[in-house]
């Protein structure tokens, strides 16, 4: 069974071999405070600036999952409130648990087929952090690069948070624009769940050292001490860890995968176009995600879809929340191959 | 290499075999909000029953670590202030994690030699929660079953809360005695390290409820609003959780793993009796771990067994913090095979 769905998802086809690898080189075994693990933590952020371009300066964090870095953003960076834009259910999830920590949180919500309009856009003084969910997994939305460009140049004061759980290492990210970036390791990067990644600037570490928030067990300056001599604040998952470092060392550089992600999401989208019961969930070419397709139909058949899909060997991801019955979502991540893609298009194309 | 490190120490040797299967059954892929991981996780808290016996009406819980289990403790269940019993560098850690969180938690610290005196104990009305550390990596001492008993008679209307990070699976510990148990897969599990297990009473799921912390995207009455439905409050590490239900598949129930973990420290016990350069750490029998041991001698004759042992392909556990230095210490933890076992006390009897 070869599963499209958009959460815990395909896992890159090398990965038994790397598994025991691990095993065999006694990763499994590795101290976290040894020279071993320190290597590998260091190896990996290396790999980091090298294949996604993640900037010079900024840091590497692990975490464990991006549920944990919604709370520790909020906890650790924010000094009076973040302002939250958002048009689905994750964008909405982080606000909440951001407004659990500071009751001024505010919520901006953006219908699914909107962009979000810089110009008409206030932030008072009241906010120092924008967060924004760049790749939305629920509704198949996302942010492009260019608008978060525009509101960092409106806003140069303040920080930039975003929520990049299923899109980063799939689509090329500016990293440069913003201060804090999170992900999991099983979207876009093809591993098994149990990994949150947590990438901050040097701004963002300036401002949790100038907040001096400490003592929880993943205060975001304990985190940072740990991460200096590449160590962590708990025992982590090094396994995950290892198996990160070996997917980024295959990986070609983002922007080529970048190319591809979005060539082969217009492919899908052809092939959507081309059937006569199902359409688009979202029509906004601008507010399309690159990494996940949502796909909207009748209820009778959604449901028949899906079966048929299963009966072929492919499991279509439901929709989200009230979009179960009327959608399905196909998650376009770089560990699914072209040959099960084409398999997923030629299928499509019979409805 | 064989590692008797007791950090992330040895792995089963049928890892490499589980990890495969977990990749052919698409494990790696499951959703966590899925039949499959469901049943997983209802199986894997029923084989905690069988093996560990794990009390009905315990509830087992899944976390990233030991070091979160500390906050959450402080965070979700105590109502007024915890009194921390402990000797070493790992129960002091925990009182510092819950101090920051509840300035008024007490510590009281006895000697690494001392058990402690329950008769003489005297907690006042100002903390509900006792802290005990069973097994203390740090120094290789344990606190006894009948200990835990003699506190709970004493104490009835106080929760106790036990750290058996490296004990767990490893020795029969009496679930019933105490209402909050925690553990790490990394030791006595013989897994890969990045997953910590939660188990609670009844009692202390009362309690939880009646403090009503919430909010905390690790707030224990929100992982345990999911875990009624066999899910979690995050996306959580599935592969980890995959292999711990494997191994406590082949597990023999704890008694006989109980047995067999003091029989062969005995025998480790021995070894060292016969040497004329090294010595136990702790003297005090009653006092002393059975799942890690810690050996003493001078600074020149640590560094040479140390080096010594890597030649013949063993590495031996550094001692901790102050003690590094002056110590070794051993991991024995079920993974280690009496062949492996005996080819280390072979070892030791040389000196």
């Amino acid at each position: 069974m070869i599963t499209f769905a958009a959460g815990p998802s395909k896992v890159y086809d090398k990965l038994p071999q790397y598994m025991m690898d691990a095993y065999a080189q006694g990763i499994l075994s590795a101290n976290h405070r040894s020279a071993v693990f320190m290597n590998l933590y260091q190896e990996t952020e290396t790999l980091m600036r090298e294949k996604l371009h993640m900037p010079e300066g900024y840091k590497l964090l692990f975490t464990s999952s991006a549920t944990e870095n919604w709370e520790i953003i909020t906890q650790s960076i924010v000094q009076s409130a973040g302002c939250h834009i958002f048009s689905g259910s994750f964008g909405k999830k982080w606000f909440e648990y951001a407004k659990y920590i500071e009751p001024k949180t505010f919520a901006h919500k953006i219908d699914a087929e909107e962009t979000i309009n810089v110009e008409a856009l206030q932030i008072g003084n009241d906010y120092d952090l924008v967060a924004l969910t760049q790749n939305e997994t629920s509704n198949a939305t996302q942010v492009h690069n260019a608008t978060i460009a525009a509101i960092a140049n409106k806003y140069p004061e303040k920080m930039i948070a975003v929520d990049t759980t299923s899109s980063m290492a799939g689509i090329e990210l500016d990293f440069n624009l913003a201060d804090i970036w999170y992900a999991s390791v099983q979207k876009c990067f093809g591993l098994p769940a149990g990994l949150g990644l947590l990438i901050v600037s040097p701004k963002a570490i300036a401002k949790a050292k100038d907040k001096g928030e400490v003592g929880r067990y993943n205060s975001l300056n304990f985190m940072l001490e740990n991460a200096e001599n590449y160590q962590t604040h708990y025992t982590p998952n090094v396994f995950g860890i290892y198996l990160l470092n070996r997917v980024l060392q295959d990986m070609p550089e983002i922007q080529h995968v970048d190319k591809h992600t979005r060539d082969r999401m217009r492919m899908l989208e052809d092939a959507i176009a081309y059937t006569s019961k199902f359409r688009l969930l979202i029509q906004n070419p601008d507010a399309r995600s690159s990494t996940v397709m949502a796909v909207t139909g009748r209820e009778e058949f959604i449901s028949e879809i899906k079966k048929n899909a299963e009966k072929e060997g492919m499991q279509l991801g439901s929709g989200y929340g009230a979009l179960k019955p009327t959608s399905f979502r196909i998650a376009n991540f770089p560990a699914i191959t072209d040959q099960e893609m084409e398999r997923l298009i030629t299928f499509l194309k019979k409805y």
